[in-house]
């Protein structure tokens, strides 16, 4: 039976397999994965998780495993408060609410606000997740490009004088997916004001700020906001487990409401056991200590493959970004026009990659970049890694 | 500052404060709920989901906690698939896809079929959490009634005669949310038939169906459809727990797999632990056996809300359906014009009920009916809020 005339308009361009080939590749054992985005398994507190679970379900079994109320257990958005507290993105008259995965917030604030033919200003290039999550409301994405200190502002100014229709800026100001760079003081600020001047409301998604591992905090978006334009996505993927799914919007009451019908006609509310575990792993223990192990942890991952790019990559063939901080660093090659060979022979090689079409507002369009991943492996497979990879990259230079 | 401007289209319309309140007054422990559809909390599997949930996260922190894959833990889907061979609800060339509760199944099922004017067909009253979400891609809804055996058959196929742009029927056809009913072997033969025939999708939305506690099974539309028609939605939240959000999604591959791209966008994918804890309660305990327990509860709770309704009910002034299954059961007072007196009133005695306008299609005009939840309170709260229901129905009656 041919289903296509069944299809909505808004899912008949959208292509998995992209993504679904990337978790594949993930899945095998042998191949040395620096696409994914993954946290480091090997700080996940299992231990501790585990007598939380069990005692929340031994002492509370109803109230982890009856319905729940859509918008989160009060202490688990108090959780969320006081994570959000830590960077001013709780302010006065603002609603918080609790997402199965900051992905979710994402999706659900697009489809509260998105008509077809909307714009939605985007670094460009972006999270895949979200862009795709945009595409499904048949937004227009309008793409600003991203300098060492984040989106020109520039090219910003002039998307918002040269579009109508434009109801939101996306960024990800913080080690950004997938550039790894961070917006500086100034741009924030303009960005700011010219969301102020042009009336745009803008989502800041920041699942990897805690993640710093060098260089001075810089303020969030949302603590900057008078207006209430801002919403901000949180996680609690990146600082304690991603398989949990747990992320939360903050946003003006509002906002936030008519999001929570969005969320109840979804999912209903976000599974209650997890939502527990978080507030009594956050009660028990020190969540900031175990972040600053991340963090440690992911410095020297990444120390590890930029010393392993400098002595492995063909010399003078590569730029890349320098990360403060995050999971992710951003390479290009300005000699090859389609990095998708080098994607292939890496991957002969055993090695995964992520080409910059995926982050791209034009997937089909070729593309000089890729992205590397380096909270995911050991760091003895992140040199080995990269040494495949500088040899992928200098057959297909040769 | 003023929202409204920034909303879609999709969500103006859309007010969440029935819900709300609704979940308002099941949270006032005062009340006697009999509006909720919670399934019964004192038979929950607490002691052994605590040993299970220790257990995983002890021994595979790991697998539990990173990131897993959209369409589900294998093992999950294999649990899913046993669940549905027992109903014939999955055949060749059909894919599973674990849901974040059956509700997001329907959801996404919706967004990926329906362009803004196109028709679903609905049953009148029907399941308002799946109304709303269609609500929310700017479908018309066109509703048919409901007899003791099911949807009314002429009704339907003059509905898709003098409809165009019909994607789909949806239909509970087992133990009806909110009227009780399930639909006939008959009527589902024909629905398949006009399904067939005038060349639709229908969504079979089945959470109820393990739950008969009187009469005989009748095939799953799923099980006679041999076209690949038929999606079908099923879930574990009322035979295992709705807090930990475990459902399915079953049809046509090709199906499944614009489904999965919008639950990657979504929500990545339903957090892996509650999903592994599923695995492991149906590897190390008889489900079924757990399933037994419920069905005998429930049919006791139902036998008492009915012995009370015949003693406590104004004679002659209620109709009331009387189901072989499921959680709820619908009352009608044709004298009432609206019955929102009544639930009122009945607030005022501290029971809190459903008017059924809020399963209507125009849930603006008044209803006459009013539904009742029989699993979720004690027996003895049961026959006291149904006595203080009985006060309420006199007064507005007098």
């Amino acid at each position: 039976m041919n289903y296509e005339k069944f299809y909505a308009d808004r899912v008949k361009p959208m292509k998995g397999s992209a993504i679904r080939e990337m978790f594949k590749r993930m899945q095998d054992p042998q191949i040395i994965s620096l696409a994914g985005g993954n946290p480091a398994a090997e700080l996940f507190p299992g231990d501790e998780l585990s007598k939380i679970a069990g005692k929340i379900l031994m002492t509370n079994p109803t109230g982890a495993l009856q319905y729940g109320t859509t918008d989160g257990v009060p202490a688990m958005k108090e959780c969320a408060k006081q994570r959000a507290n830590k960077v001013g993105a709780y302010s006065d008259g603002d609603a918080i609410i609790i997402m199965t995965g900051a992905n979710q917030g994402i999706d659900l604030t697009a489809k509260a606000l998105i008509n077809k033919g909307d714009k939605i200003i985007v670094e460009s290039p972006s999270f895949i997740g979200s862009l795709n999550a945009f595409r499904t409301y048949e937004t227009e994405l309008v793409g600003v490009s991203v300098e060492d200190d984040g989106m020109n502002m520039d090219e910003l100014e002039a998307a918002l004088k040269n579009n109508e229709d434009v109801k939101m800026i996306y960024t990800i100001p913080t080690f950004q997916n997938p550039t790894g760079v961070t917006m500086s003081l100034e741009k924030r600020q303009r960005l700011i004001a010219l969301a102020n001047q042009y009336d745009v409301l803008v989502l800041e998604d920041n699942p990897y700020g805690d993640l710093r591992f060098s260089g001075e905090d810089v303020p969030t978006l949302k603590s900057m906001d008078t207006e209430g334009r801002v919403i901000y996505a949180g996680s609690f993927s990146k600082i304690l487990s991603p398989g949990m799914r747990l992320g939360y919007l903050i946003a003006a009451e509002e906002l936030i409401g008519k999001i929570e019908i969005l969320k109840q006609v979804n999912d209903v509310h976000t599974p209650v056991l997890t939502q527990l575990m978080c507030v009594e792993f956050m009660k028990k223990y020190d969540i900031d200590k175990y972040i600053e192990k991340n963090r440690a942890l992911y410095g020297k991952k990444c120390a590890v493959m930029l010393e392993a790019m400098e002595k492995y990559f063909p010399k003078g063939k590569v730029r890349w970004t320098v990360p403060d901080g995050g999971i992710f660093l951003w390479c290009e090659c300005p000699e090859i026009e389609d990095i998708s060979v080098v994607v292939d022979k890496a991957l002969e090689k055993k090695v995964a990659i992520v080409p910059g079409s995926n982050f791209a507002i034009d997937m089909k369009a070729p593309s000089k970049q890729f992205r590397l991943n380096y909270s995911s492996a050991t760091p003895e497979k992140i040199e080995e890694g990269v040494r495949r990879l500088g040899e992928a990259l200098a057959e297909v230079l040769a």
